[in-house]
């Protein structure tokens, strides 16, 4: 198979100045990063302590002191690299270079001699490898090494980048086929992804072999893990985790012999995005067919309409085909970070514009929902239907929050949101030597490479408001070159204009391809029908049997009390009366709110009989939706995505 | 105040000879004593062991060993011997007699010299009333000596009475309000009920002082449980539940104080009875409008429609006002025994027939679901809808099972099923100079104590398949007596003869009262409304809205997979058409199903999208439910309480 994967683009050669994701990214560099580092030093007041740095100056020595925090608490440090990377890469601050100078140096003294790299098992003297299961030795590594391509790539600077070959090269000495090498893989994956960006910079073999290792021991039989140390002395790291099992893990057959997702939700995707990254750089076409029929079985049986994966709390993790209750669910932003991962990677490989449809969904929804206005508070946990007063009086969703949290003690899903925000232009664009593929309609100039120079296109856009998209280049091509524009699946109808003449574009596998001699101010605009939209679900999935959800381009909208008042449970819309465009009072102007006409279910005296012969009544009313990623920016209050659909009572009978 | 409690007939005086009833309560005695004895001596071959019996034998002498089993496994032991009590208070059993002898000798023998009784505690020597947060010694001791109240009753035998005599004198010497005696009460409500029920038999009016003393003492500032040994020493009984909060055993303020139950639901509802009792025996009327306040807040904000209670899972407990969710609830087959027992006190105390009401609901619904027909195996767990698939596959899901099962470890809900159907008759009838009531119209004859003698009736129905009832008098009065038969509240009409002739009759607090010289053959025959009926929730609850459950009398319907294939999620009933009574294959004749018409959503291809512009379609379809309580005595499948209302969409549009 030919198969030649798409490139990011420099962060340093995107411009994003879009007004409604400019507002979220500089919260990165200005409010999130400057937080969280005084939080992996416990200078929060109030704060949990995240001992994070403490634990790597006892680890080199600096302090004396035990191990604090969890097993995996390296990952914060390693993750907020990762972000300051990303933001260095694009502008300079020397502020936030000093400070990550600073943590290099602590996490490279703290490196054992042979390269080995953990302070939690540095500190505690536990036995190295011994709970692969759930000792997260791997996946921290994997973060580290994450953290050091990304500084190299933004400053050129080595020093971190060789403390992670150490570690890697560790790592290789220590897994593998051969005799003699512990035939484990990690519980947690992320080594994968991460030995194949290291692979990918360092051109050495060896991590990618390692990565594949990974990926072909994963769930060979007898498994590895029922007959690892830990279970033999009993001396595991979570022992309340000891009994999830491997399909936990996706470790109870091969990953070839697996048809659906199963397990812990960010597990999966970060074992997938290595999977596929291996098919890649392996050309196995087989394997990345398996990729791309997990990613089936996630979007298409898994996965909410707001992007986001994991239907259980307990465990965080994928339940059964079509299980997606609305108001117990995980979503986890990490997750869903996750997924766009995997599927940018499975994009950048086949070219193909299903999965940047759902990158954008992921992105415009759940990972927008992890963070507030403000930038200082996060949701880890992202439901679709929110009653405070049930979910603060039922255990069953104790991990429902109904207001952002500040941070939390495990800290994985803000950090993971700014790295994701700091590097989205890696989302937006990516390109080969024919095309450049344009992906999110995010306000933009980019710099693209091709023989000979460079080119320059700026990117227009009022999206998803308004669906006229405006290119404009700005430089002289001196070959044809080709703007690859993503048509999101939703938008049936599409036009392209250049310089104001329709044009007829090739259409291939979700793009569309405007191919010329670019000159100066030659001007491509698209116009894609974001019209409101309501969505339906299918039916074998029962949580949404009856109900709607609106849209308008990639945006899943919700009802919020601070519009409607209470009891959203018993509101219906009307699915085919009009829906307008509307402002709200707190949100931005640019959020894009919308109202539509329904009605209301009448709430009886509150002593009324809990049980009776009456039947419900309704009343009229005018309904104001907002979008998800938005909500709970103005205070507690109850929040639906998922409205009964009150067509059937408005319209037709049931023979439709 | 002029309060007098009714009392209840004895055992040996009701027979009752209803097919579908004695179908479940012969069970009590053929199988399922005779297997729960096999079972606490851990004599089943692939049971879970239950150590209960060798407990004893240990904390007696007779062997040696450490306890094994769980802190209340003596409870077992205990209700199996109340079970056992009222089955030979029926009719007489030497082979039960003689094994419950073997039981008490043993229990006895294990008792300490100061009267101290628990196994637990004994053997482990850990420190006695250190723990009353979760150490259950009292909760043990309780239901010890409801077996032992029962087992007087039953065979007039005093030594297992006198063995809890001198436990309670125990307890006594131990708690109270004297200085120098512990300041504490239990964590797990039950001796306070088992108290009263002591003080009734013997007289001795400490026992109802110290029950007095547990349901006054209990919540008051600042609390005892937050200061007591095991929160100093960290020795927990159960450290897991250590931070569940006072909220979590209705301790967190004076019960007086309080304006909706909390927590645990078994432990709520045993508390309430014994407050009950303590409110009735000092004739303290404000104590006793708080029962029926606290009463009120389960029935009408927090009771399933098949009168379970504890809606979440996490901690069996109950959670907010109009909180039902209906597949992720607990509603545990012992917490609607105890509902039932408090009802049946409030009734007995006030005459009121509303308490009967819920107890009727609980009875026919949720306690019989709790048993197959076979009568060997269980449900602890009682949702009001179940999709296997889902179910099987979401751990939030993972407390409901989808099969009965044959027992557990934890072994409390079986027996009080057992004891409870074994004592039937106390809840269908009760009596005071002036009047028998009739609570339940089950087919029974009763005799009934009046001055100067006996009268004996027998009831006639075939209830609820039919609302006409037969009761016949069997004897000749010599004075005036009331027949006082509840009439109840779904049914707005009924029709009262005597002898033919229709009478006018005084109708009170839900009775109707037939005062006369009774004469031998004297038939009083009463017509309820039984027919059909959708039943609607109150909107307040999110999770029926928009849905509609079928009834007849008090029996809750469901639809199973097993009639109506499966996607039971996506049908319509037609409220508004007929309901036919009908049979079903696989189940009893007697049990009364239904069919009604109505439309099915319809099932898209496997491979379509997850989510779409597609509005779903529906096809028409006939329904068939069957009752509740008989659901899953035909293989695994799906279950469904709530209906979605389909009339909105066949007759009306929604302005009604």
């Amino acid at each position: 198979m030919e198969l030649h994967r798409l490139q990011n683009v420099k962060l340093s050669d995107v411009t994003i100045n879009d007004p409604f994701w400019n507002h979220y990214i500089n919260l990165v560099e200005t409010v999130i990063l400057p937080f969280q580092w005084e939080l992996i030093n416990d200078r929060v007041e109030g704060a949990e302590k995240s001992y994070c740095m403490h634990n790597f100056r006892i680890a080199c020595g600096d302090e004396k002191g035990e191990h604090l925090g969890t097993v995996f608490q390296d990952t914060d440090v390693a993750k907020w690299l990762e972000a300051v990377a990303y933001t260095l890469a694009k502008k300079p601050n020397k502020k936030l270079e000093a400070l990550a100078d600073g943590a290099i140096d602590l996490i490279s003294r703290a490196q054992c001699p042979d390269g080995y790299l953990d302070t939690y098992f540095i500190i505690t003297k536990q036995k190295r490898w011994s709970d692969l299961y759930e000792g997260h030795e791997l996946y921290t590594a994997g973060h580290m090494i994450e953290a050091a391509v990304a500084y190299y790539e933004a400053t050129g600077k080595r020093r971190f980048l060789d403390t992670v070959c150490r570690l890697a090269d560790c790592i290789y000495r220590t897994f593998g086929r051969e005799e003699g090498k512990i035939h484990g893989y990690p519980g947690h994956p992320e080594i994968e992804l991460a030995l194949i960006r290291l692979y990918r910079v360092t051109q050495e073999k060896r991590y990618l072999s390692l990565a594949d290792y990974f990926i072909r021991e994963r769930g060979k039989s007898p498994s590895y893990f029922l007959n690892e140390e830990c279970r033999k002395t009993g001396n595991y790291i979570f022992p309340e985790f000891a009994d999830f099992g491997l399909d936990y893990m996706m470790a109870q057959k091969p990953l070839q012999e697996q048809t659906t997702v199963e397990g812990h939700a960010v597990r999966a995707a970060y074992l997938l995005s290595g999977m596929a990254d291996v098919a890649y750089e392996e050309r196995d076409d087989t394997l990345l067919k398996q990729c791309d029929a997990l990613w089936n079985n996630i979007t298409q049986k898994k996965m909410y309409i707001t992007g986001s994966i994991g239907s259980a709390s307990y465990g965080e993790r994928f339940t059964g085909n079509y299980d997606l209750p609305n108001n117990t669910n995980y979503s986890e932003s990490c997750a869903t970070v996750g997924l766009a991962q995997f599927s940018n990677r499975m994009f950048q490989i086949t070219h193909s514009g299903k999965y940047m449809d759902t990158v954008e969904q992921a992105l415009y929804n759940t990972l927008l929902a992890g963070i507030a206005l403000d930038g200082k508070h996060f949701f880890y946990v992202n439901p679709l239907e929110v009653i405070p007063e049930v979910a603060e009086h039922n255990p069953t969703m104790r991990h429902i929050k109904t207001m952002r949290q500040q941070w939390f003690g495990v800290a994985c899903c803000p950090p993971n949101i700014a790295r994701t925000l700091a590097s989205l232009s890696n989302y937006i664009y990516a390109y080969d030597e024919e095309a450049l593929y344009v992906n999110l309609f995010i306000q933009s100039c980019v710099k693209v490479p091709v023989k000979g120079g460079n080119l320059r296109f700026c990117l227009h856009a009022d999206y998803p408001n308004s669906g006229h998209i405006e290119i404009q280049s700005d430089s002289t091509a001196e070959a044809p070159f080709s703007l690859a524009v993503r048509k999101p699946a939703y938008s049936a109808k599409y036009q392209v204009c250049v310089n104001g003449s329709k044009v007829d574009c090739t259409q291939r596998d979700g793009y569309l391809f405007i191919k010329r001699m670019w000159k100066r101010e030659d001007l491509v605009s698209i116009d894609f029908d974001v019209q409101f939209r309501f969505v339906y679900c299918n039916p074998h999935c029962s949580d949404n049997i009856g109900k709607t959800a609106l849209m308008k381009g990639p945006v899943v909208y919700c009802l919020e009390e601070a519009d409607n008042g209470s009891h959203l449970a018993g509101i219906y819309a009307d699915t085919e009366a009009p829906v307008h465009s509307a402002f709200v009072k707190g949100l931005p102007e640019e959020s894009g709110s919308a109202t539509f006409s329904g009605c209301r279910t009448v709430m009886p005296q509150k002593d009324n009989p809990l049980y009776g012969l009456e039947k419900p009544t309704y009343e009229a009313c005018t309904l104001t939706a907002v979008p998800y990623a938005l909500w709970n920016n103005r205070g507690k209050g109850e929040m639906r995505v998922w409205m009964n659909d009150g067509s059937p009572m408005f319209h037709r009978n049931w023979r439709g």
